[in-house]
């Protein structure tokens, strides 16, 4: 049997950090290769099609729903996204690693299908921090800010179903979190291929 | 409740790098500290009592015995060693993570008292690379070299019962592996100590 991939999947909320982490990542590691999501929201100039999404429009994405096409799916402020199942199982089929980046919600979904998952929550190191690096933005208004750190908050309450927590005090020390998660779980002995072992100092005669 | 330190058991067969990799791993990671087993053989040279090993008599080691001092004990080779419980949980209460170099049959005596330790097996890269390894060192006879290829092959019966495989093919590359899996186990949920989120996050009347 070929060795199949694994599914990273990735919970943080808004302002800490995550999507700068997980694009550092996929650069770093070999097979890893970020999930591309499907959206109903409409591209922004520099996105493309495939790339930072899949495109598509409402009746299209709920056709895909009814056809049970998703592994998560969520509505967020008005606009669709959802994870295709063909699309990770394509991946990991080929024996690669996925780096998903989802919200709580969809991770919890992910759980109960891909029992062999890897959960991981990236926190900001305080809710003060979280609170001043939304604000320094400087583009979002006081009700906008306000509006984050409650939907941030929320996020957070559900820290408690993933198995492994890393806090983006120092974004290094993350990353190197973040990669030791990958190589430590890439390691483990459920998920290695053993025949080599049982050839070569099991069953090997000599041996 | 403070911290407690994680039980990290390292076994791998004769041969294969262990204690280069442990001495190593002891060096660079903060907060690892390498367990001193006790033992009956005498003392080398170069060997100091509490650093090397905890150098006693066998009657005073059949004494520990008989006080169930010892978490794990075994003879090897006429002598005998031990790795004392006390000793063990002084430093896990301290906080500080344990690195215990041990072989296999008492890292399976290990697992039965504690359950959350850590068990990792190294392994060469194949049955010929440890052979020729034995056979390099030239100081070692025939029959001696055939009597350690033996217990290294009985020694790698029991690597199913680890939760991690190192393969030592490239010496970095294993380091990187056990400086990963300390790093990712130390950040798991299960370990965390999650008074500082409940706190920060979840309590905090602001947030």
């Amino acid at each position: 049997m070929e060795k199949q991939g694994i599914l990273f999947v990735v919970s943080a909320p808004s302002g800490t950090g995550k999507t700068t982490l997980c694009r550092e990542l996929t650069i770093k590691l070999p097979n890893l290769t970020h999930s591309v999501s499907y959206t109903t929201r409409s591209p922004r100039p520099d996105e493309v099609d495939g790339r930072e999404y899949f495109f598509v429009n409402e009746t299209r994405f709920r056709e895909m729903v009814e056809r049970n096409e998703f592994a998560e799916w969520a509505e967020v402020h008005g606009n669709l996204y959802g994870t295709h199942n063909g699309h990770l199982l394509d991946i990991m089929n080929r024996g690669e690693d996925i780096l998903l980046d989802i919200d709580s919600q969809g991770a919890i979904q992910m759980k109960k299908r891909f029992k062999d998952g890897v959960f991981i929550y990236i926190l900001p190191p305080s809710f003060e921090v979280l609170k001043s690096r939304l604000t320094d933005r400087g583009s979002e208004s006081a009700e906008e800010i306000r509006k984050r750190l409650k939907k941030a908050k929320e996020e957070i309450w559900n820290y408690r179903e993933y198995y492994y927590i890393v806090v983006n005090d120092d974004f290094k020390k993350a990353l190197n979190d973040l990669k030791s998660i990958i190589i430590a779980e890439r390691i483990k002995m459920k998920r290695m291929n053993l025949s080599w072992i049982e050839e070569n100092f099991i069953k090997n005669k000599e041996a």
